[in-house]
């Protein structure tokens, strides 16, 4: 993004529309940095490369909300903050409980989000320290939601979160009620890390919006969860794993299967980015590592099915993959249900979306645009008993 | 708003910044504008003041779904679908029993709303009758959660909804266990009528951006009931409200009261607008509203104390009162608790913010501005043994 080419509009300048909002500028952050041109994505001036492969999802959270890279002292106090908040409220608890198993688990995870504020006394506390002690509340009960959802649905008892243990390993445990491998633990490490922040996308840009009436951060959380539920956003992983579930289900070949839906007009999941014009550095990543994975496992339909689709979609529109391509199949290797993979993205992302709510409030604004009228004028009102 | 002077943004064109994105126009809407030189508003070409005087709350529901006022029997029709849909799932109430009572009314509101996507199996369905069968779902049971709610946590049993007369009538039914007078329910159904809708405020554009990505009403309603929760949105109102019965306790003169605040450098909410140059139309008709109100009670002191801020304020700053102001001693008037003020807000804004989900998801393009970076750049990754 061309940063020192921006315009400032003033308020003598005519109203600028944009549809969508695209090309505009709606506030700065120091929080991440997205080169479309070059692929590239930072993480408050680190490469995602680099954290990616050296650092763990909590020093990253560390990162995001105070700016710097945690110390060994930090970083032993951030995480055993977070391991201490990990247990839900009874309350809570019983509302999983309630509900029906074949529940859709965003909007779960949204009502639980939403409820956790009840039980929570600072809820609507708004100083900075506050705030930052509800981020590692929401933060650290999120994967405790999403494991016991998933239990209680299949007919099984939530386990009960790890006292120690890092965020990765602890919703592993929690999920299959065993500790994870140490591979699947560091996978599903880096694809938290990958997934952490990523400039104003929607979810991101409704929590900021929610935060900016200075409402509180439980709402501007279950407000992008519900964001990140539609699926141009955070459901689209979930669509590229159906589309490779199908695509194995059918015997298909993967690049005949790719034709057939490009040609009867059909969109793809997976594919493009408003911002990357060339190939997003987290797709890159997380390619490596289903190919690393299933090597392992000894299973590379998957990881075939996916290059196959990948170059396919290349040769044909020349639209490259974004990271909801290979996240889809770095999950299900996981051993994951594909319906889980976005309350995933929502663990992830709540790193960014509560430092982004940080950061709002340290100088906040009210979000407000302006629609353009286009509808009639001076109409007459007849009452109903002449219409 | 200078609608026919909108400079429309092109892809060649470099980026413009707007903080807060005043000044820029998002998206187009055929729902309501203001003119906020004239001080004028209008609902699909109906100006505010005649839908107020004649046109229930249902009138300009079906108004702004539909973009006509309703025949007879089409007004007949919606009111009964409306009248049928108004009890709540047992689990959304089970929820409602077990929330503490001290509980804040728009979180509890908030929860309630995402939990009812649970138990309606149309809740991520797309088409456009699913969406419009689900606002009408959406739009009778908010009133019924929220007069629940407060019953429950005033240790009485809630009252079942009428499966006849209006929302507004209905509504002050179950909320006080009685028949509401008709100056109420009809002084009631002109509140609602007055914030049905209100061109693209945060709460509105809340519920756009969560439904650009295509997620599901709920979603979107749940999350701008978070956004209207903020204090500098719907929260106003409560806040006029405490002003003026700190005034009342303390038996302080209104007008010196309010220069000491002003002096301290406090904000003073339901004053001034961000689109608004002179007074917002909806205060006037409230106003009005509640001098009338206060004589045939015989207790004006609300009113008396609302004009000697108003005037002060007009004196000491030029700023005019906005809708928050007169809402508030309107719903006090009315028997309604302070912490219930945001909830009704929301039970009326529900109108609009399912109408502009209807026009979003009729050509939808996905909200997303960006955010212009300014934190560090190219910082070395340093492991945490060596920070």
């Amino acid at each position: 993004m061309a940063d020192n080419n921006v315009k400032e509009l003033t308020t003598s300048d005519a109203p600028v529309k944009a549809r969508g909002l695209e090309g505009v500028v709606a506030l700065e952050s120091a929080l991440s940095s997205i080169d479309g041109q070059k692929g590239e994505l930072i993480y408050r001036g680190y490469n995602i490369n680099d954290l990616a492969e050296e650092a763990s999802f909590e020093e990253v959270v560390h990162l995001l909300w105070n700016g710097t890279l945690p110390t060994q002292d930090e970083f032993e106090t951030l995480r055993s903050e977070l391991q201490s908040e990990r247990a839900l409220p009874a309350p809570v608890m019983d509302i999983l409980r309630n509900v029906p198993d074949d529940a859709h688990p965003m909007a779960v995870l949204r009502t639980a989000v939403s409820s956790l504020a009840l039980y929570d006394e600072e809820a609507d506390t708004m100083e900075p320290d506050a705030n930052r002690r509800k981020a590692v509340r929401i933060l650290a009960q999120i994967p405790t939601v999403i494991a016991a959802f998933d239990r209680l649905r299949k007919g099984k008892t939530p386990v009960s979160p790890l006292d120690h243990e890092s965020m990765a390993h602890n919703f592993l445990y929690m999920l299959n009620g065993e500790k994870p491998g140490k591979a699947a633990a560091d996978i599903f490490d880096i694809c938290l890390v990958l997934h952490a922040d990523h400039g104003l996308n929607a979810s991101t840009f409704t929590s900021r919006v929610i935060g900016s009436t200075l409402s509180d951060m439980y709402s501007a959380v279950a407000g992008a969860t519900g964001a990140l539920k539609g699926k141009l956003h955070g459901g689209a992983n979930r669509e590229v794993m159906r589309m490779l579930l199908d695509i194995d289900e059918k015997g298909a070949d993967p690049a005949a299967y790719l034709r057939e839906r490009l040609e009867a007009g059909e969109k793809v999941m997976g594919f493009g980015h408003r911002v990357y014009k060339t190939m997003d550095p987290r797709a890159a990543i997380l390619r490596d590592m289903v190919e690393e994975l299933s090597e392992e496992e000894g299973e590379m339909k998957w990881y075939e099915y996916s290059m196959a689709v990948m170059d396919t979609m290349k040769q044909e529109t020349g639209i490259d993959p974004n990271v909801d391509f290979f996240s889809a199949s770095t999950y299900y290797q996981l051993g994951l249900d594909p319906d889980l993979f976005t309350p995933i993205f929502v663990l992830s992302r709540t790193a960014g979306w509560t430092a982004h709510l940080i950061e709002q409030w340290a100088d906040n604004r009210l979000i407000r645009p302006r629609a353009q009228y286009v509808g009639d004028r001076d109409r007459t009102f007849v009452p109903i008993e002449g219409r």
